[in-house]
């Protein structure tokens, strides 16, 4: 059995995989092409056109994130090979503790303390009980309902929201272009965990962020292209006339790194980290990719990616 | 029964425990000298002298809050009137979040992200594993245990200290000097939570804080004399010349208001909250003040405040 890795480190996974499979040539993309073509299955972030058009015998294609816009836009995707994601390996875990920070950075008034130490300014601010601060959850994947689960357990009412009806305890579900109104009508903080599909790009522009509470916050650490920057930037306002938003979190940009002159960079209500929110941990992973492959190799029924669908 | 409170906004409470304690004149230190004296219960916090003193037939005093060394300074003190404090009364939770808040804040690299903000620089830094980056509680008391329990509960190893020795789930327990040390020179953060007595003023100065790894971070939502403020602003260096220490969330100080010429509020490595880490919640304080007032009545024995001990 071959197996192919492209990902940043790959050698830090050949090492892992090829311990955990003892039975495989591991090999990472850069070996040479007679070696890495016939392969058994690719394990894949961000891989190249030419490792998915080279192969003639793959029997499934393991996408090393939770993301698969990138992999399912690839020119020349085989079609008739099964494609299985990281569902979680650790990331709801880093995704929660993210978002817990950051709704609790505009629960607690950090940014408003900020703002009052660059004028030594010492003005405390009442802390709201949890109750009245409702936090909105868009996307209810394996992830985005770990993170709604996990804001639910710190006490915060948690309103979840996916294309079709979901059912999570603790959780308000809503579904449908109605139940994404209702939600974004009365959350304090929205959460966009939300897959990058021709469905989901821009859901939040200016007439949904419009919807928001005025003082609400978005903490986006899923897909840059879920909202719509400049709308966004509007919504916050400036020092001299202070929009609608109160201030965002944000992991994901349109362009990746942002580029150094958007004005996102420099907007004082606007905290900006480097798609550094739930980066794969490398154990769980492992784990997970032998899991497929033996999966795979015993001819079990796999839950697959949907190119149709998008995740 | 004659109750008299004291404390800011004491109307709020005056009529939620006149509610609670329908056979009781609740009063507020504001009304006449002559209504007030003759009280049978003093619910207070920060109240002046003379509230104390003039009293003749008290039969206890209610703390209105964790800290009880303002009240234990308080010329005139009664020796013979027990005194009972809030134990936590929802405190726990609110110092469980900011305390989680200050540890993501340093774990997650947010202080690194905050200034590469400054220069628009795109820099992903790698999130340790959990079990690499133990925390430290310096005192168990009720609030120090809750703490300490969830830090753990969120992943984080955590090693606790206080005077004498304790035990605690998921926490491994620490006491006296020797222990103090093992946990200093073990800890990525240090959280401060012990009363404000002679044996724990200064018990972070120059020597105690030294013995942090390199590059840990200190979170003070305790009491201001715990720590020297001039160490801590020593070992924190300045841009020229970084110190020891890579940073500090602190919510009390020697003095409060923080003065507005003070070095720690200009500092870049420090944030500056106004004593709101854990506002006394009023429901929660209400319940536990009934319930001391009706276990003082029917002559229960209560775990008072020990004045030699401090707390």
């Amino acid at each position: 059995m071959k197996i192919v890795v492209h990902i940043d480190d790959a050698a830090q996974w050949q090492t892992a995989l090829a311990e955990a499979l003892p039975q495989a040539t591991v090999l990472t993309s850069d070996a040479p092409e007679n070696e890495r073509q016939n392969a058994d299955y690719l394990a894949v972030w961000k891989a190249p056109a030419h490792l998915l058009n080279e192969q003639i015998q793959l029997k499934g294609i393991i996408n090393l994130g939770a993301g698969v816009d990138y992999l399912l836009k690839t020119p020349g995707l085989p079609s008739d090979v099964p494609i299985v994601k990281l569902r979680d390996a650790g990331m709801g875990e880093l995704m929660a503790d993210y978002v817990l920070y950051g709704v609790l950075h505009f629960y607690r008034s950090m940014d408003r303390y900020a703002s009052q130490q660059q004028r030594a300014s010492w003005q405390p601010h009442a802390v709201p009980e949890k109750a009245q601060w409702p936090v909105g959850v868009l996307g209810l994947g394996a992830i985005g309902s770990f993170v709604a689960t996990s804001l639910s357990q710190a006490g915060f009412p948690v309103v979840g929201w996916s294309r079709s009806p979901k059912q999570i305890d603790g959780v308000r579900c809503l579904h449908g272009e109605q139940g994404l109104d209702e939600l974004l009508r009365q959350v304090q903080s929205v959460v966009t965990i939300l897959p990058d599909t021709a469905a989901t790009k821009g859901i939040l522009n200016a007439e949904q962020l419009a919807k928001l509470p005025k003082g609400a916050s978005v903490i986006n650490p899923g897909r840059g292209s879920l909202i719509d920057e400049q709308a966004l930037l509007d919504a916050l306002g400036d020092a001299k006339h202070p929009g609608h938003l109160r201030g965002a979190l944000l992991d994901v940009f349109c362009e990746e790194p942002l580029p150094a002159n958007h004005p996102l960079w420099q907007h004082p209500s606007v905290i900006i980290t480097p798609h550094m929110a739930a980066p794969t941990p490398l154990n769980d992973a492992i784990d997970q990719v032998v899991s497929y492959i033996k999966a795979f190799e015993a001819g079990e029924s796999l839950a697959t990616v949907s190119p149709e669908a998008g995740y």
